[in-house]
């Protein structure tokens, strides 16, 4: 049980993780601070929290668990913002979807107190953000990657791993390296590449007539296009080496496909399709739930 | 309404189509015939047809209206099979995905009865193909495009039209390049980037490590991976002019955005992520709804 939770970021991320938390029975008090001085007003009448404070560094005075849930690249400023509060007994764990940046900062940033910090990715989220769409269910039976590095305190990952486990979540270790490639692959080359074929399209004099054929494979597979563009601004440039990596990969595939078919290679092009189909068809989403 | 209707392919979009005509009070009698013979009993059980043909030429024996329901790969073998039989009295319509292979196939086979033929594409399908899944619904509320030739007879075109709006179609007319090209760019490109994506993935040491990791995102980009294989490689191939322009286009907004990445580029990547979430969030499928 912590006494407080400091919440930096009131949003879908951070809202969700207070009302779980208060949930589960885990915290007395959540003490929040937003940005936006209106969000942090609406976090408090809906309850998301409980005490609205003026400040970052003021909503982790008092705290034994600190979330950080701000846009990736309003890191670096945030941990400046509170660093002068935190200290090594606090539990200190942010959400960002990139994860070498983020350590990067904080290593930059809190120095001395860099064992206090657990850096976690939550693999969860709505296309809707705002605390108005704040859900104490958003991280149930959702994955929680945990990329500590070597000055991290064990002792802060094993009580991290508890609080998200607490909050049904199946925790996983990783190296920052590994989390941000993985990522690059399964999620932010395929925003990049939803984005760019969009535009592709509407750059063309006949694109938007296209469009209006277009049916529910379109609809699904762009679907991540309609993200939010200043986060996923932020989250493209910093993870832009693993990210241009991984675009270079599937440039290669590409390619190889189009030669197959310019050649009319029928056979070679089966068994292409075949591979990504059979691969796609056994992956089930539910491999990550309880 | 019709005498007869000769379909030939007893699948998912034959199936769906004998089952929408009856039920519309629009066709007497259904003879069907699909290679497999276990198919073509299946849906004379399921009433999906009346009779079984034994060959494709004897399902059109007798028939005013011709659906052919066969892979586009087939069409121009199963045109030679039923050309004996076809005359211009005759409203023949095809389902396939692309148009400008199957408008070329049906040049070279029917000859003098090409003002018959009405190259059509309803914009409908389901994940899972076969005539056990047919549905007199698959139709209704959906687009149907057709694309006549200069030497399509516009009476037919025009008896088409009624009996795709008979089964609550919206009908849209095209020329086969305007369909291809895009159904390239709304259909077909994102299929091809969502094989290579998958196999760019899987053909690294960790791939199936990232996979595991992968979220609801990349289970909407990547649903049509799981397309059927052969019927896929021959619309690749099918329609391979307009794939790889597009393609083309695909890979030149890439580009732009990678460099944009890679010079740090905040503003500029800003904008292009702006347009084409802007461009998704104001696109609705439902528009394509009566």
């Amino acid at each position: 049980m912590f006494e407080q939770l400091g919440l930096i970021g009131c949003g879908l991320m951070g809202g969700s993780f207070a009302l779980a938390l208060k949930r589960a029975g885990l915290v007395k008090r959540v003490v929040g601070y937003s940005k936006s001085p209106s969000t942090t007003e609406r976090a408090r009448s809906m309850g998301v929290i409980d005490v609205e404070a003026p400040s970052a560094l003021l909503a982790v005075s008092g705290a034994d668990i600190v979330l950080l849930a701000v846009p990736v690249s309003a890191t670096e400023a945030t941990l400046k913002a509170i660093r002068h509060l935190v200290s090594r007994d606090m539990l200190i764990m942010d959400v960002g979807s990139t994860k070498r940046d983020v350590i990067d900062a904080a290593r930059r940033v809190l120095r001395d107190n860099i064992p206090a910090f657990v850096p976690c990715h939550p693999i969860a989220g709505k296309e809707l953000s705002g605390v108005d769409h704040a859900d104490p269910e958003l991280y149930a039976g959702k994955q929680v990657v945990i990329t500590p590095i070597e000055r991290t305190d064990p002792a802060k990952v094993q009580r991290a791993t508890q609080v998200w486990e607490a909050l049904q979540c199946q925790v996983v270790h990783m190296t920052p390296e590994e989390h941000d490639a993985a990522f690059a692959a399964v999620s932010h080359l395929p925003h990049m590449i939803a984005f760019a074929l969009i535009n592709g399209i509407t750059d063309q004099e006949q694109g938007r007539n296209f469009l209006s054929l277009a049916g529910p494979g379109f609809r699904d597979f762009t679907r991540i296009a309609a993200a939010e563009p200043k986060m996923w601004r932020d989250i493209l440039l910093a993870n832009r080496q693993e990210l241009l990596a991984q675009s270079k990969l599937f440039q290669r595939a590409l390619l190889e496909m189009e030669q197959m078919i310019e050649g009319g290679d029928s056979d070679a092009l089966e068994t292409m399709i075949e591979k990504a189909s059979d691969t796609r068809a056994r992956w089930r989403l539910s491999q990550k739930k309880h």
